[in-house]
């Protein structure tokens, strides 16, 4: 990654979205008869659909640099790594003290980077991740023969292809096949798992599958790829072979944190798999060590990252705080006050609540969820019920969605009747979930639900629809 | 109202956000452009338009009609009018006490609809509201002759206008100008403030203003129209009176509350102008008689009524409590056991805050408020300050709106440091406002704000980048 801002800014989420708008448009524009629309030969230009997103994408990541710069921070671009005696020598140059890592709460590093070294207190790991590419015969090799892509190179496919198969229908896999099967590609979707959509919840993944289905998406579920040859994936479904030609094939099998060359095996920095191990304060086994995002591979999301940035940012300041401006030789001058104002410094809870995140799939219909599953089978615990109500019950929702199916799922705790999870599938859940998320992270009861004022009409009177039609 | 569901599902937000969501359509069809979509003679059909329209109100009245069964309310169709004698007479059967109206809390009531009477321990008044016609000359007899509208009978044309004059600027006339606009009529809005929008924030009035003037929408403001002619409107600016043809008028001029023939002359309920006076539990000065929705004329919304509803059903079963079931010979047999249930039995507050109600209009870019005015005018006191953050720092915003210009303005509280109040400008803000809402309800501060985890990209974000923007 050679620019700010990470996988989501520049080949993740933005990008994404950006696509699936214009496909949104399109979509709205051939489908647009049950509105009273009528069109005649409605399509994308592929060029120009790749050209905005880039220029949006360009948008976001200057913002990002200027944010920096206000802030007063040193940028530095080159690959990093960590210096494995850099330890010991910082650490007795500012104290003196013992070079016992465990123990050591003053523990400094030295980051390379090409000629040059930089001390630091405190390392924050935020290196990302990268597409996963598992050993399956052939993928290698296709990949190079440009046969097999990664969500990177489909963000800037300037041709559209007449066949894709995707494999793997997680996140990104169902976002790509959802733009490809709006601009005319043939989609087929090959995944693992009896069900799409990875995590989120059952009924709402098969209702997501119907509704791109009729779409026109192909899925074959419980299905393993098991060899790429020229032109087609190989996969086993119920015991039997079979082969699906396709023009290309997108591997979207999830993602794995980037860890190499960083220097952390020399460091000792302990791993869980192929992730930096860390704890709810995002601190590794190494004091002063701390790995935020996807590199430690919790929750791949952007907005994780952020706020286990700032969890660890929270978590470095009280420590400064302890120990009593022990460190100010070797922190930077301005920005401890910056973050003092403007995060505080309470210590962040040793234990983080991952559940508490929410996710969003933009597909068309959008899929969104925060907080615990509403599946039976991994609520289990018996605490739980699960109150479903389908969208129609917004007037909004009926008003936009001609023949709309979806469904708003609400976990609630059976004691404290407070909210624990909001599942959705309607277009603009990906909004609404907000307010869910409020709702759920400050552990909002029923009756405090009941008295907030909604707008009327909108998709987000869902909640206050289904927390009336509780018994 | 010869319909259930009222002002809102019948003829009010409900028809107009069908008709402006095929507007929605049409114009992302048109104007894809930017987004890399290409389509040749887009247009709607308005027949098919207003039929889905009328299908969707059906769907809905449907809705109410069996969520009244399921409750086991019994519905009587018809003009209902309160009968003076009632309360002596009642009150005598069930508990012969004094015919003092002002002291007795079991005053009780006879309502006749027809030849038959019913009689009620307490009565919400739920009359609703009707266009205001004020006696501009020629606006009575132009009405007569089909040249002056309602909104009412705007979103059942099923002939578009060539032109049409918008008499009032304020959410309805934006509404109808904005879908009038996009299926091609050419609109010009009348209004006598400076402003458009009515009570909406200054800047993002004429942020709204700017941007449908775009789409040529064209606007005179604090303009007077004096009288209406045959096939014209005059008016009166800077001084000049001038004159504007149009084939229709749209006159959305605001509404009245409908409190003729309802005997409340004759009860000697008190009125604030032409509404039912009530105070913060929606009561009359008649102890049992409530007047909730746009009969109190406070603030004329839909979900506004479902609130003083519930506020009004809460107080009324807080004083059968407090009479320990007095009044049983003649309430309904099931529905306090349910009210219970569902409610709770916490007396409302006698303050309500009309100001924590949120607003939208859902033109395009849809426009949302919640809580304080940012406006130094009316804010005032010098107890608040105003963060103003272009929409431009949520990726999602960026990525789904070409140019766009959106603003969200968060006023805090000094001292606190509580969100007051948001005010926005941007597609998605009518869901976005929901998240808004509870935050400024429950009276969030800025650190609990930061604490939250949003959804990205998402609009919503754009609260927590404006909260994290604050100095």
């Amino acid at each position: 990654m050679d620019k700010l801002g990470g996988v989501c800014l520049n080949e993740g989420c933005i990008p994404s979205k950006a696509l699936l708008y214009s496909a949104k448009l399109l979509e709205g524009a051939i489908q647009g008869e049950k509105y009273g629309l009528s069109v005649e030969k409605a399509s994308l230009n592929q060029e120009k659909v790749i050209d905005r997103k880039n220029k949006v994408v360009r948008t976001l990541v200057s913002g990002v640099k200027g944010a920096l710069k206000e802030a007063g921070v040193t940028l530095v671009m080159g690959a990093g790594r960590l210096l494995p005696k850099a330890i010991d020598q910082a650490t007795d140059q500012s104290t003196g003290q013992s070079t016992d890592r465990e123990g050591s709460q003053n523990a400094a590093f030295t980051v390379r980077i090409g000629e040059q070294q930089y001390l630091g207190q405190n390392v924050i790991l935020a290196a990302g991740s990268s597409p996963l590419l598992p050993p399956i015969p052939g993928l290698g090799e296709q990949r190079e023969k440009g046969f097999v892509l990664t969500s990177k190179e489909m963000l800037d496919l300037r041709q559209i292809p007449a066949s894709l198969a995707v494999i793997g229908g997680g996140v990104i896999g169902l976002e790509m096949a959802c733009y490809y099967n709006a601009v005319g590609t043939k989609v087929t979707v090959i995944e693992m798992l009896p069900k799409i959509g990875g995590q989120i919840d059952e009924d709402i993944a098969a209702l997501l599958q119907k509704n791109l289905e009729k779409k026109g998406i192909v899925f074959h579920l419980a299905a393993k790829v098991t060899e790429i040859g020229e032109g087609a994936v190989v996969y086993e479904k119920d015991g039997e072979s079979r082969s699906l030609a396709a023009e290309l094939v997108l591997a979207s099998l999830g993602r794995q944190p980037n860890t190499e060359g960083l220097g952390l095996a020399e460091l000792g920095v302990a791993m869980a798999g192929k992730a930096v191990k860390t704890d709810g304060r995002l601190r590794t086994n190494i004091p002063g060590l701390y790995a935020v995002g996807d590199i430690n591979g919790k929750v791949m999301l952007a907005h994780t990252a952020y706020w286990e940035g700032e969890r660890a940012v929270k978590d470095i300041l009280a420590r400064i705080k302890e120990t009593d401006g022990k460190w100010s030789e070797n922190k930077p001058s301005q920005s401890e006050q910056a973050f003092r104002a403007i995060l505080g410094i309470d210590v962040p809870a040793d234990e983080a609540d991952y559940s508490m995140i929410p996710g969003v799939i933009y597909t068309n219909p959008e899929v969104a969820w925060v907080g615990k599953s509403g599946d039976p089978a991994t609520s289990g615990e018996q605490d739980f019920y699960v109150q479903t109500i389908s969208m129609r019950f917004s007037g909004r929702y009926l008003a936009e969605n001609e023949g709309g199916d979806g469904i708003c799922k609400l976990v609630l705790d059976k004691e404290s009747q407070r909210l624990a999870g909001v599942h959705m599938i309607a277009n603009h859940s990906a909004e609404v979930i907000a307010a869910a998320a409020i709702l759920v992270q400050r552990g909002g009861d029923v009756q405090e639900i009941k008295d907030y004022i909604f707008p009327h009409p909108s998709v987000s009177e869902i909640l206050r629809e289904g927390i009336h039609s509780l018994q």
